[in-house]
């Protein structure tokens, strides 16, 4: 079972998959960037689209997270971010992924274990979870971090759903 | 040669598709809507761009225009649009088409003169142009009038690079 994780950028798109081996324990499958690079914005939605269907034709995953993306003042940036968004949420669906929302605080809270967490300890805790990966970039370190933030909530969930279960039994 | 005009929205999604027949005459094609239904995000984004790409299928245009979507001031909402806008951007980019983007008071000030007119003004204009378009939603009407304002604007570029050839011989 894999999972990639989405940090959608409209200038980069950060992407990152990892696979849960049971308990806690993950592993690092591969990450990296998307760049939408020069041209109109249909181009570069486009080159988005590409790059990331080009990524999930390679590595299979089978299921997707997506950051909720931070609703900032500026309508414009937020406009340009959600048109990115759309492709980051469009290209896992048409695949046949489920797609999985989660805010901010919450990835950094799963990852770090507080809500309002600095980059820098993201990443230190990335390091000790997945000791392979070695991400370049705050994309890619954030893409990693929605992953693990999803496949630690599916863990739990899949607990409470079989507690359930035994409890209903 | 024919023009999608894209109205983008999260709920609905107007298209219109016209040709032109040289001068300023049009004839219309075709319009309706796509809707998103119920869902997930991924979902209701996954039906706009199956929706979309089926219109493309089917009536094989050559060209698109889509609305510059008007940024308000509340970012949850522009978010929202942005997110359906970037798959209205990016469905006719696959398919191949150059996509054009249009200000609504540009589609406005093409179709009906003015930048600043009412819906029935933009709907009576269309009526005029398009005799045949029975447009039954506004979301319809506006992508009509995104054609319509392409259309314009492209025969109005191309004879100015007719002229601008002309004059340097």
């Amino acid at each position: 079972m894999r999972i990639i994780g989405i940090d959608p950028g409209l200038r980069t798109m950060g992407w990152g998959i990892v696979e849960p081996m049971g308990g806690s324990r993950l592993v690092f499958i591969a990450s990296g960037i998307c760049k939408s690079g020069e041209g109109s914005l249909a181009d570069r939605l486009l080159r988005l689209h590409d790059g990331l269907a080009d990524v999930i034709e390679q590595f299979a995953p089978d299921e997707a997270a997506v950051e909720e993306t931070f609703v900032n003042k500026d309508a414009r940036a937020t406009l340009k971010l959600g048109q990115a968004r759309g492709v980051a949420m469009l290209v896992p669906a048409k695949a046949g992924l489920p797609v999985s929302e989660y805010a901010p605080n919450t990835v950094k809270k799963t990852v770090v274990g507080v809500g309002h967490a600095e980059k820098r300890q993201v990443i230190h805790m990335i390091r000790l979870q997945l000791p392979a990966a070695a991400p370049q970039t705050h994309d890619e370190a954030d893409a990693l971090a929605i992953a693990i933030c999803h496949a630690h909530h599916r863990a739990s969930h899949s607990q409470l759903t079989d507690a359930l279960r035994k409890a209903a039994g």
